[in-house]
């Protein structure tokens, strides 16, 4: 195993975070490793040239990552399996039917009376390649951002130094979430190569299948709990504050998607002579979204707020000393207004969210034709806070939707059911999931906390809770471990959209914190 | 020339219409024929065993013709006039700038009084080829309608009797409007084998743009008024009344169309982290279309309905007469209700529309992704009643969005435009033109009206106006001649959707109607 060919070129550079980098030749043999890892086959050599942290995450990032897309999934679990081996992690894919492998590891540290599991998952986001600049599945890196049109440069023309910092990486799961298990996996081969020892034992559990709400996760953490036994979660996910300060998050937004469906003719009829007569379904639906929010992003189903847990003391005070970004976002965004009648984008992100992420009827632009649609969609996905549930939310949305009169339906209805019921939908719920805030004054919490300090100091962000949505209840209900939040991507890393990317400093810093907690933690957390 | 292979199998059957149909092989030389029309080439030969009319419609459709695709467009007129030139009928292509060319045509009748000019179109709606059961471009017959499941048969399996009237041609423009141009071609071809003279001089102009709205017609009529001088003119487009009784119709609509784009942030963002901040374009777009017309179809747009005329007496009266169609329109679309609060169908197609034609905004169903999206995009489609004009509908919805505090954009704003108004909408207008109603006591009306109940007797229907849009205010302020509109399609033609179609019968009986008229509208028209 020569992990020396490994050895980060791209923090190859002093870090603002704060911690000494040392470029290390040295070959270090720091895992205790069990015997079957001894055998482990070496990594695929990193292109000529091309730095080896870069070249890794670009490998992995070539390989097409939708959840649904079965085939490619288990290339990406196969992949990632291959880069642990490497490094004589111990491995095993969990297998559940109907979902795509868990990547499980483990490193045990001598000594250490701790053991931290490691969350990320290798899904991602489906994609529209029409909409992005280059080809979502073919990385390519950027001397600095799209939007500014910073062009395509070769891979291995990265700069080391902080010449290189802007530059990115751009590919679909670049930053959510591939980037963070590369720099997860480059900051434990920062510490071997560096000598520095674990200061706790490591289990790692990459999921492939976060992006659609993970269906299986609750299933396979009940299969495995003794497997995944820990003394704290780390997820590794999500964006770093829109400062680019890093932080540390204690909760996060539940998620839960719903497709809608209401009914015009059963086919596109001529505007002229049906116009005005059959029921235009694109109209029903902007009616019916009226109904549900206002211009304000407000929820209006009743009922939607009653089980919204109130904020603490210290999660007001935490929230309060969140730096102020809303000017710099509306200006990046190219936004002159926000949503939320005036409160902060702190304060918004711990409410729920009722977000339109999609509308479809009939066609636009060179594809609109003079017709009556058949059928117009919406596709929703709700933002939960803690205490509120993805069932209570569906059958408030439900009773809202049945007392504005809407005939509510599970199955695509057929042409009978269209006769019958003037005001026909069908919705489709995707499974989701509970938010979760963990107090901020708990052992582990005050020992990431702790730790973090001590590496980046004061610039460090304090979060009771992300807004975006990562499973955490449910690690919490299954496994009843204290659990945080670190993520190391760039806020503007057009997450879920379009031309998704990495920004290089980002994943310099990422390696950087990763590695600066598996050395402290231990010591941190009494 | 050889005619007499064109002698309409299609229609070799007694056709319910009326006239009595004799499936003659003579060949005739009946037309007075320029001297320059003497050398025309024959028609391309029929394929072996297909219906000669089947066959000639079938090749024309095999050629895309959406307005925009120039290329094809032009390979349309050019393949048109053949076809005519083949009949001996004096063509020309008469071009303008950025217009597909108008085909024209002319035939003199020795001892006619009267000149009839003829108006279609061989241009069609532009198609979405992934909804639709077969190719648009390559027409298929079916022995029924898809809808029942009907399969595709070969084209050579058409029976010539009423076993084949239910049988159906799917293609872009088999309805609306190529089957038309090609049943007044075999209509020429019939009278001309049954040794039957015209009885009007007959003018044809077939236009390459009327689903755009007609851009440069204007131009073009009067580029070439003493071309197109006539008596009367006789627009072929549209369905006949969907109790599949001929009709004749003395006005339509008029259109114009909207595109409308409204923003949110300058590029997709994570719906976790900005979602309920971030504003939601699809959230706002929906709010727009609530304010511009409701549930049943009322425009909300304040003075939309000033400028609408009044019906006459006699207009009224038509209306009353009109066979009733609801309930077996509602059965056939699958719909359970009517916009409109329960006004009938011929009464709200005297009125004008707002059509809601298309939605689109981010992704749905699998290409949905937890985002805000950056835009959200409706097109609309006005209809317009005689007396409206686009102008003053343009002015009225933009005072309306104004007064909503919207900012209205006729140019896709930039970033700096997006972060200055909170409500900023761009708005890109299609040319559209005004609507027509001709009285039905004129002599052109009246003499219409006379040959056909002649021919069809007490099953023609007489509609003040079609609720489709046919630019007849046009011809009229242009050439100050009276209009009336003559329709043969199948009302469920799929007209402007996916999966248009021409059913046989009405193929045949549109060949019986346009015989009727060219022979029996000179007598009746004192």
């Amino acid at each position: 195993m020569n992990i020396s060919r490994r050895t980060q070129n791209v923090t190859g550079t002093r870090s603002s975070v704060g911690i000494p980098l040392v470029v290390s030749l040295l070959v270090g043999a720091f895992f205790l490793l069990p015997a079957a890892c001894r055998k482990a086959p070496a990594p695929p050599a990193a292109a000529e040239g091309v730095d080896p942290v870069l070249a890794e995450l670009a490998d992995f990032l070539a390989i097409p990552n939708v959840a649904s897309d079965a085939p490619n999934i288990r290339r990406n679990a196969g992949h990632l399996a291959g880069l642990m081996r490497a490094r004589g992690i111990d491995v095993r894919l969990l297998e559940h039917e109907g979902a795509p492998p868990v990547v499980y590891g483990e490193i045990a540290a001598p000594g250490a009376r701790r053991t931290l599991l490691v969350y990320a998952h290798y899904d991602g986001q489906p994609v529209d390649p029409a909409r992005w600049a280059s080809d979502p599945w073919t990385p390519v890196l950027r001397s600095g951002r799209l939007e500014d049109g910073a062009p395509v440069v070769p891979l291995d023309s990265l700069p080391e130094g902080p010449d290189g910092d802007e530059w990115r990486l751009y590919a679909r799961g670049a930053s959510d979430d591939k980037g963070t298990i590369i720099a997860f996996l480059a900051a434990l081969d920062r510490l071997q190569a560096d000598g520095i020892p674990l200061s706790v034992n490591v289990k790692m559990l990459f999921e492939g299948e976060e992006e659609v709400g993970s269906p299986h996760l609750e299933s396979v953490l009940r299969a495995h709990s003794a497997l995944f036994r820990a003394d704290g979660l780390l997820l590794c996910d999500g964006p770093v504050h829109q400062t680019r300060r890093p932080q540390i998050v204690f909760g996060a937004r539940g998620v839960m998607g719903l497709e809608m469906t209401v009914y015009g003719p059963a086919r596109a009829l001529h505007s002229g002579h049906y116009g005005n007569w059959a029921p235009n379904p694109a109209a029903q639906l902007a009616g019916l979204i009226s109904s549900l929010r206002d211009d304000q992003g407000k929820v209006l189903v009743p009922g939607y707020y009653d089980d919204v847990r109130p904020l603490s003391a210290s999660e007001k005070e935490a929230l309060e000393k969140a730096p102020r970004v809303e000017e710099d976002l509306l200006r990046e965004f190219a936004l002159s207004w926000s949503e939320g009648s005036g409160a902060r984008l702190e304060e918004l992100i711990m409410r729920p969210a009722l977000n339109v992420r999609g509308l479809l009827s009939g066609g636009v632009a060179e594809k609109a034709a003079n017709a009556v649609p058949p059928e117009a969609r919406a596709s929703i996905d709700f933002r939960l806070v803690a205490d509120q549930t993805p069932a209570r939310v569906r059958e408030l949305v439900e009773a809202h939707l049945r007392s504005l009169g809407w005939t509510v339906v599970h199955d695509a209805p057929g042409e009978d059911a269209r006769r019958r019921a003037p005001r026909l939908i069908h919705l489709e719920w995707e499974s989701g999931y509970p938010a979760y805030r963990a107090p901020l004054d708990a052992p582990f919490s005050q020992a990431l906390v702790r730790s973090l300090v001590q590496a980046v100091g004061g610039s460090l962000v304090v979060m009771p809770a992300l807004g975006g949505s990562i499973p955490m209840e449910l690690f919490d209900r299954v496994l009843s471990v204290p659990i945080a939040l670190l993520p190391i991507a760039n806020h503007d890393n057009n997450q879920h959209g379009p031309d998704e990317n990495l920004r290089i400093r980002n994943l310099r810093e990422g390696i950087t914190l990763h590695a600066a907690l598996l050395s402290g933690l231990g010591a941190a957390w009494e």
